[in-house]
């Protein structure tokens, strides 16, 4: 392993010509890490998106087996970067080792489910119209299509995950297995990490003989608009604040090519708790959901950050409960200097607001994050406050008491679009709830029957997405194997000979894969 | 039949509070039809919007059979449209009656399509993870994803295709097919069509026990903006010029909730001419491009723009072939006034480009328009000129000649995005040209080897589609049963009892769709 050297990734290149040196931060003294980041100049961001562009039509070309393979090597390098790599992570967020070594272990199974993607060949959504030449009044033409990379995508990684939202995260995979070269913003709050992981993917793509240019990265405040308004680049993927994703979505919507945003905002989760589950669970609720808020030092996208009951004698044994368990929590340092001033103002806001009592969590103050709870009057729902409704990011949350399952369903109309929203309830309970569940749909990109939403699988089946402002778009995900379809277009190729055709298209299906052939799914030879 | 009123539809009722009434003229006279209609107010385009947000929640849980249905029943409503609607198309249009009886046949066979769609079931994009308990270090729960509707969509109506791509058309049939309630901005280019269409819907909605609201219409010219701009609205669809759509997508970006817009708006098609296939056939090609070119009066948006071939003897003699036959080529009337007008700006736009010469066509003058060739120096093409690359409605084409293969290359890269770009080529010399369908492939969304772009296919494998500014969203298409994409996101539902669960996910799968489960594609019941 080489010393980290702090130089920007240009065409498969190091690239340090500017003079702006950036250091990194140890999450927890605050002293700086022995490298630092030289800051790219706008010809590096240039460079970086045009070697994009040079590796597009050779990487979406390549087979999707060797893209796999790449990924797959990406995998492997990852999980080989050891305890030192493990330490420097560790230094930049303040997170502990083992979730460090846990989240390495999903960055490295995401990067592989989305090589078993590639090789499904699902991704490629073949629909296969072959010609009818006697149709009447008109003969139809052979129409086939499928899928393809969008082009050069750039991708701002999060801080809360600094592996698997980052530089190797699911943007990056999920744009990767499309065929979409990157060039990647490292995030500010880890460029050290970012730095092990892009020499990761520069060794993989090597190994695997991938073009120079299918992964960039480039470093520093500001880069990231020349970025986004670089012509070559085709989309954006984006995790972080909802500040953050409207500049972007902004800046990509008034380019002369306007590209799409994908990004992963603000939510704060809802959850549910009902009546007959309070009653036989209350207390266990009460301590899960606290384990919960607080995970990770409450820097969950889906940090449940309000909790809505049905007044009853329950709801209030819940709340003490919840209060004490909250109470009881530990302070815990935050990612970084940044995340704890924002929490810091968000609990002011909080406290200064008259229809919000604080019942549990000490004083802010100090260099960690203090647990805290709110109750806020339901009318602040009702009546759509906006800070009721805005993620503060960190270990809090805000209770809602609502008479009764009318006031409810009112409630429900005023969220805002979320990510998740959670139902606790008994089984016995729960169909008189259908009405809840169903209207949660038209707010949310998961819903969660007795589970807690920090927890986010990558698979199929998940949805990390949801309506504005939980997302710029809710048609994505940036959790699980459906995030390719953001970085896909489809292609209509008429009346070709067949072995003008791609793989996926041809008639004897040398690709085994499931394609439409006349409106039916078929893995058949044609 | 009911005389026409001129009413907008809002929820189900006539409307028609406003005090500005607006004519519809006669395509080929000039004169007013004997309704006129009543521009919305503001009021209204809200009451549409919120008639449609109010069936959202109702239309969207009926069983995707119910909503086959309704389709069905209008294309039955359709298809019983009988010589005075046709005639009332032609009047408003100057469009033949035997391609509005096509039409016609097109625009039901295309609800008919969606129609199958639905009970087909594979829109739902159903897929299942399931639980995995004892799994190490962490248990997994059941996750479970399908696609619903995002919501209310407005849809505003090209104008030269009236039916197809208008009132009950690929967008309108789309957003029904998706679940979503639709709020129709009609054309002013043929409103009474519209009204016609409309009470069709209208008919089909009643008969088929449809929530009121389900499809709404206004009338008048800004009144789109109120609708854009709407809370109420979840997306857009659009198809008309560039400058129109990429007001839509502004208004769009900057809602307090942004919303997507899938405009279809400016391409011209440009069409390769190989050196064998000339050589073969080039009199033939030239009468068959003519005849594209000049279909419909030009007036579609895969009219090819664009002929591009490599100077040869035989690519002069097909110069000579295909001028000739654009000169014999008579004279048609237009959609509208504002058409023609818009043909005459662009022809004296061409005329006054020092880089382009006039080679066939009488002037353009009168109540029609003159077909029309230019051929253009292949310098605009390679540095870039504007004025080549805009969209000039109507039937008139530009000729640029390569000195080789290697200037193509070059002038490929050139290209905006299209809707199509066409290869016409004998078969032994089209692997020559790989290269240069690759290329197009970046740049457009359908490929045509041997064909015309001017018949788009409705039917699962088409693409109407493209890269900006072909459309303002290149992962859609509007023609072709991925049209219902633009309108579905995927909602993931974690741990729900078997009963809580909606039928295309239930374990018994009681609608025997395909479903991808634990990763693998299966109708299977769990």
């Amino acid at each position: 392993m080489s010393a980290l050297q702090g130089h920007n990734y240009v065409g498969g290149q190091r690239s340090a010509v500017g003079t702006v040196q950036l250091p990194s931060l140890d999450a927890c003294t605050g002293e700086p890490l022995p490298v630092s980041f030289w800051q790219a100049v706008e010809a590096e961001v240039d460079a970086a998106a045009r070697a994009a562009a040079t590796a597009f039509p050779i990487y979406r070309n390549l087979s999707a087996e060797k893209r796999a393979q790449f990924l797959d090597a990406i995998a492997d390098e990852i999980d080989a970067l050891g305890d030192d790599f493990v330490a420097t992570v560790c230094r930049e967020t303040a997170l502990p080792a083992g979730r460090i070594q846990g989240e390495r272990g999903r960055t490295s199974g995401q990067l592989r489910l989305f090589a078993a993607v590639l090789r499904r060949g699902d991704f490629y959504g073949a629909r296969i119209d072959r010609a009818l030449p006697d149709r009447q009044p008109l003969p139809r033409a052979d129409l086939r299509q499928l899928r393809i990379g969008v082009g050069p995508v750039a991708v701002f990684g999060a801080s809360n995950f600094p592996l698997a939202f980052s530089t190797a995260g699911g943007d990056t995979a999920s744009a990767l297995a499309a065929g979409c070269p990157v060039v990647l913003k490292a995030h500010s709050g880890h460029m050290a990490t970012s730095e092990w992981v892009a020499d990761a993917i520069i060794r993989a793509a090597e190994r695997t003989g991938m073009p120079a240019g299918v992964f960039n990265m480039i470093y520093g405040g500001g880069v990231g608009e020349w970025l986004v308004k670089h012509p070559a680049i085709q989309a954006v993927g984006f995790t972080g604040s909802l500040k953050g994703g409207n500049a972007l979505s902004q800046m990509a919507a008034s380019r002369p090519q306007p590209i799409p945003v994908f990004a992963e905002m603000s939510s704060i989760n809802p959850v549910f708790l009902l009546p007959d589950a309070l009653a036989v669970r209350g207390e266990q609720i009460a301590s899960q959901l606290a384990g919960s808020v607080t995970l990770g030092c409450g820097q969950f996208c889906t940090n449940p950050g309000l909790v809505i009951g049905l007044r009853s004698a329950q709801f209030t044994a819940f709340l003490q409960h919840f209060t004490a368990s909250m109470q009881a929590q530990p302070a815990q340092t935050m990612l970084n200097a940044g995340a704890l001033a924002s929490y810091t103002h968000g609990l002011a806001q909080l406290h200064a607001h008259q229809g919000l009592v604080h019942l549990a969590g000490r004083p802010q103050s100090g260099d960690q994050a203090q647990p805290q709870v709110f109750k806020a009057d339901i009318n602040l729902l009702l009546e759509g406050d906006a800070l009721l409704q805005e993620e503060v990011f960190g270990p809090t949350t805000i209770v809602v008491e609502v008479e009764d399952a009318a006031q409810l369903a009112v409630a429900v109309q005023g969220l805002r679009g979320q990510l998740t929203a959670t139902l606790i309830g008994e089984a016995d309970e729960l169909p008189d709830y259908r009405w809840l569940a169903d209207a949660l749909q038209e707010k949310v990109g998961r819903i969660l029957f007795n589970g807690y939403p920090t927890g986010v699988e990558v698979s199929d089946a998940m949805v990390h997405g949801g309506p504005y402002p939980a997302t710029s778009d809710s048609r994505g995900t940036s959790v699980g194997t459906l995030a390719i379809d953001r970085f896909l277009r489809p292609v209509c190729l008429q009346n070709y000979p067949d072995n003008m055709l791609p793989e996926p298209l041809q008639n004897s299906n040398p690709l085994g894969i499931s394609r439409l052939v006349d409106g039916i799914v078929s893995k058949a030879r044609l």
